[in-house]
């Protein structure tokens, strides 16, 4: 059953070189037809060629002062000692932005008027001509350029067109962007899903993409896997856009049939890239019912949108994985839909910082591996993020792209890294990272603190207690979350904290205490009552990962009923959350998994009670002074808080003071 | 007639903080109410609680690639010495996505089957549980959250979101800013204006800023100059808006009543800010019908939005002249409008360079300063640009606000400043400053440079061509245009290169040939034949500044004939622009000016041509390796760029190689 997956894979920028300098022609030079548009709902547009004035702005001499307008003739000479006089009839009265009336040619501030009883004014100074006056033209003059070609129309750019007369401009159309979903599994958004159905959302992030980038995104419904209907989807988008996209089956497995289809109507120039995720691209040309001879004349003929409807039309075979969908977007996509605009891509921000964990990545292959960034200290830390292609959580929490060249294996621990961002330096600046044990009440708890100081955000980082006191040592986060119970002592937290970080002051902060239990389903079909069921022969069991604080508990539980791990069936298969333990339970594939209520309902489990516990946010002092940490800790000791805590359910709010541990 | 204009003029954030605590309340937590929308069209908005996922996603265990699902079980102890067997119902063949048949755990690759003829497959190594599986959960699971409160839903997201069921979504509803523009001289775009009637643009500006930060603007027909009529339009909107904007009569003159009605139907907080420009601000709340009683308890009513349509609604009174209304929008509406989204206001972007010349600055007001900014060599360059409240055209041009506080007088020439960007640092490195000698041709050049070469433009500032080669030496600028003629040797340019930047190399690339020429009124009606004209006594002049090259031309044109300058009527009349003296023409301020012939036509001029020049581009030899130059010199030579300049008339396309002049 092995064949041959593409029959290329071609590195990423060559394919993204080929493709463009196929639809836009040589020096990359198509753009979309203009089209013209009233210039107040033109924000936002790029304009087709120089908008010139019409009018020239002020289009007459008008006072730039309340006061009274003059002839500067009439006081030449007048000075403090030798004041000059103005009739009635060689003066008027104005406001700023009054024409000026005919032979006067300067204007008097109010503030500097002296007039005498009889209704004269005196004048102690002589007036230049044009004083205080905007003459025509002062802004701009008709026939100047007011804003030049290739430029995106900004609300100040619009005010000054108006101003200068231009009601109507001549902007570049924006390109229409076929979608054509495609797939068996897939249904509408909202509708029932059944095991192997998925929602069909890739479409909406795509246009959402495509509408910041100013491209109209147009929605097809889905289409089976079926080459021919693929092909019929794609010829009917490319009759009605200036681009078409499909997504999924651009892979090369059994079903898949975006390539076939696209070189029946038209003809692939690129399948499968050097990227990971995203390798599964399919990047080509349709030509519809006008399949061209092929050659040199007809490889001119491909410059594709500024041909008009007659001409071939670009396609994409977007993979159906999200991150990968997103990643061939950026890719692939983007460029093509700026330039047809005569918009430049920009190049992302770029950051540098040390990465907190080794990162291996295969060689051959570009990786684009999405992380979470924080200012620490001095200092900017790279956090590597789960890499599957499906995890559409992943795109949330990414501040960033860190790529792996293809002639590089990796990077290592502490290395210095550059990253490309996703997000503002701002926004990131604005997030704590706390790193360590799992808790759902910690999304709560940056959830308030986000709505109550914007700008400010939490991201955790799900590594257990016992990593994250070594990530906060090591300065690779603003917070670590524990619940350590040290055997000996049945203190919480403390002793791991002397023990890890020797030498180090550490200031613990209580976050809340919470009960741990047994999660089991509904009505609890194995009659499980305790930790010693947990060693029964026909109970299967689900446990957490080594460094946990939940592991540490189960091994001190499991220790005091004088049962051995081994006697636990399923004690080595981990998972790395309280939700992921509660999954595993409701599925099926585990009778029973230690952790918090809240994990418990949200899937509706029943849960048996065996501990509760203190939850404390570890810091190194220095810390304390952040702002953002101070807001934390204020949000955090707030009604709020503690009535969110109650509504999980589980969770008692702690009062107590910061304890401070170390030398 | 003096009289106190500003009752008190307040430092601007000590008024922005007066009255965004009055309008938010103690901590500035005030918020929009939450709407529940279709998650699907939620790019943009802000989340007003945190979204939970409603199904676990993936919501059934899926093969994560093409190949067979397995029960791990089956192969526990196989290896490539001793392989394992699976017989036909042992195994599915899956496709990536496909759910796990009931009883599998596990999915081998395609890649790595080995089938035997009896439809058995042999399997050479064990395979570990969940293998190639998504488990249900992997991306996240029902009850965890996907996003916090306060986020900004950006595609991937929304896509997120959808992934986990969310299909609908609670996000703070959009602020609704009523937008009133005031004034007698108010026409609507498009229609015909008189001397004194000008076009409302405006409020398409405000509006426009007012989308891109999230508000839903409500443009209101424009009010007369009339107290009464201010009042109710301001009650009117305030009984639909959640904010209201005044546009114009915000100052304290015989015509302005924003102040007065604002008080009359509400609360005046604030009359007048301390900045240039911008100082006439209004800033207070409507209560329409319902004037509160005054004291502490009305006071802590005024929190405004949260409380519905009963509650006071907060308004601005924004200056009339556009920068004055840009600035006063963006330091008193923009925080508002983000904070009831629950966004924060991010600082802008700051750059640091060397200002180009002195910048005065009156004492005790704060002054900002519309400044253009450029890359030149290593160093980052700020250049004021004309600082009229009136000037749409600076707002357009326009990189950043240098901010002059107001305990500074000003900064010295070569000082380092701050600036406050308004563009991205990526879109101000494409831009190439050219100082110097004012010609048309040189906007039109730009406008073809940034259609050809999405992302680079040309940015030009007319200090005259002796001006901009000092400026060239100074490092101010990338090019410097220049037609000076010396007299002695009849040859352009490089003289006075030789002269100017004694020591330096430069090279001189030919720009075109150009038609200079007197520009008189339709019809000649004072038959000006020629120079000699000019000192007539029946005939006013208009001038060019002090070195700019056309003076230059005039000095030599006047010396051939012998004539004085003290002879030319209105010779110390200066113009900075070819525009501007036409404008001085056409609008009847003098009879003749000197100028090229695309000025003249412009404006329907009769011309006169008296000589034809050559225009340079003088550059340092250095600069020639920049990509943005090689694209400028290209795009020069361009046949565009010839047919533009023979559409425009009067220009000759230069062919010929660049010199080098120096030692």
């Amino acid at each position: 059953m092995r064949k041959d997956v593409y029959l290329k894979t071609v590195p990423w920028r060559e394919a993204q070189g080929l493709f463009l300098d196929t639809v836009l022609g040589p020096g990359r030079r198509a753009r979309t037809k203009a089209e013209v548009i009233a210039t107040a709902e033109a924000v936002g547009r790029v304009t087709a060629a120089p908008a010139f004035a019409v009018v020239s702005w002020p289009h007459y001499h008008a006072a730039a002062m309340d006061g009274v307008a003059v002839s500067s003739r009439d006081t030449a000479g007048a000075s403090e000692t030798n004041p000059g006089r103005l009739d009635r009839d060689q003066y008027d009265p104005v406001d700023t932005g009054d024409p000026l009336p005919p032979g006067r040619d300067a204007v008097i501030m109010s503030e500097e008027l002296h007039p005498l009883p009889d209704g004269r004014l005196e004048v102690i100074a002589a007036v230049p001509p044009w004083d205080n006056v905007r003459p025509v033209g002062e802004d701009v003059v008709a026939g100047e350029i007011v804003v030049p070609a290739g430029h995106r129309l900004r609300p100040a750019d619009v005010g000054a067109l108006l101003a200068a007369g231009v009601v109507t401009v001549a902007v570049r159309r924006r390109p229409r962007v076929g979608i054509i979903p495609t797939g068996d599994e897939l249904v509408p958004v909202g509708e029932a899903v059944a095991p192997g159905q998925i929602p069909e959302f890739n479409s909406v992030i795509l246009a959402g993409m495509l509408a910041e980038w100013g491209a109209v995104p147009a929605v097809y419904p889905p289409v089976p896997d079926d080459p021919g209907a693929v092909r019929d989807a794609m010829v009917r988008a490319a009759a009605e856009c200036d681009l078409v996209l499909t997504i999924g089956g651009s892979s090369a497995g059994s079903g898949d049939y975006t390539a076939r289809a696209m070189a029946e109507c038209g003809e692939v120039l690129v399948h499968g890239v050097n990227t990971r995720p995203g390798k599964p691209v399919v990047l080509g040309l349709i030509y519809g019912d006008r399949r061209p001879q092929h050659g040199a004349a007809a490889r001119e003929d491909r410059t594709v949108v500024v041909r008009g409807t007659r001409a071939p039309v670009p396609a994409v075979g977007i993979p159906g994985y999200p991150v990968s969908a997103v990643l061939a977007t950026e890719l692939f996509v983007r460029p093509l839909v700026l330039t047809l605009q005569g918009l430049s891509s920009p190049a992302a921000e770029v950051l540098r910082g040390r990465l907190t964990r080794r990162l291996a990545s295969a060689a051959g292959v570009e990786e684009f591996v999405r992380v979470r960034v924080g200012r620490v200290g001095d200092e900017w830390v790279v956090a590597p993020l789960s890499r599957g292609a499906g995890l559409t959580t992943s795109l949330v929490r990414a501040d960033g792209w860190l790529v792996v060249p293809a002639g590089v294996e990796g990077f290592a621990e502490g290395q210095e890294v550059e990253v490309q961002l996703l997000r503002s330096r701002a926004e990131i600046e604005g997030c704590l990272l706390v790193t360590g044990s799992h808790d759902p009440a910690l999304d709560v708890l940056g959830s308030l603190l986000g709505e109550r100081h914007p700008g400010l955000g939490l991201s955790s980082a799900n590594v257990g207690s016992l990593a994250g006191l070594v990530a906060l040592g090591s300065g690779e986060c603003h917070a670590a979350g524990c619940h350590l119970l040290d055997a000996e002592t049945g203190e919480y937290n403390a002793p791991y904290v002397r023990r890890l970080l020797a030498g180090r002051r550490v200031v613990l902060f209580p976050l809340h205490f919470r009960q741990q239990g047994i999660m089991v389903a509904p009505g609890n079909p194995k009659g499980i009552r305790g930790i010693e069921d947990l060693a029964r022969p026909d109970v299967s069991f689900v446990n957490r990962q080594r460094g946990s604080g939940t592991r540490v508990l189960l091994d001190w539980l499991l220790g005091q009923k004088g049962i051995s791990p081994r006697q636990v069936n399923g004690y080595a298969r981990e998972m790395f959350t309280h939700a992921q333990v509660a999954v595993a339970v409701e599925s099926g594939t585990a009778d029973a998994g230690l952790g918090v209520l809240s994990a418990a309902k949200a899937l509706g489990l029943d849960f048996i009670p065996v501990a509760e516990e203190q939850y404390d946010l570890a810091f190194l002092p220095g810390t304390l002074e952040d702002h953002r940490v101070r807001a934390l800790l204020e949000v955090a000791r707030s009604g709020e808080f503690a009535r969110a805590l109650e509504e999980m359910g589980g969770y008692r709010p702690a009062t107590g003071d910061a304890r401070e541990v170390g030398p």
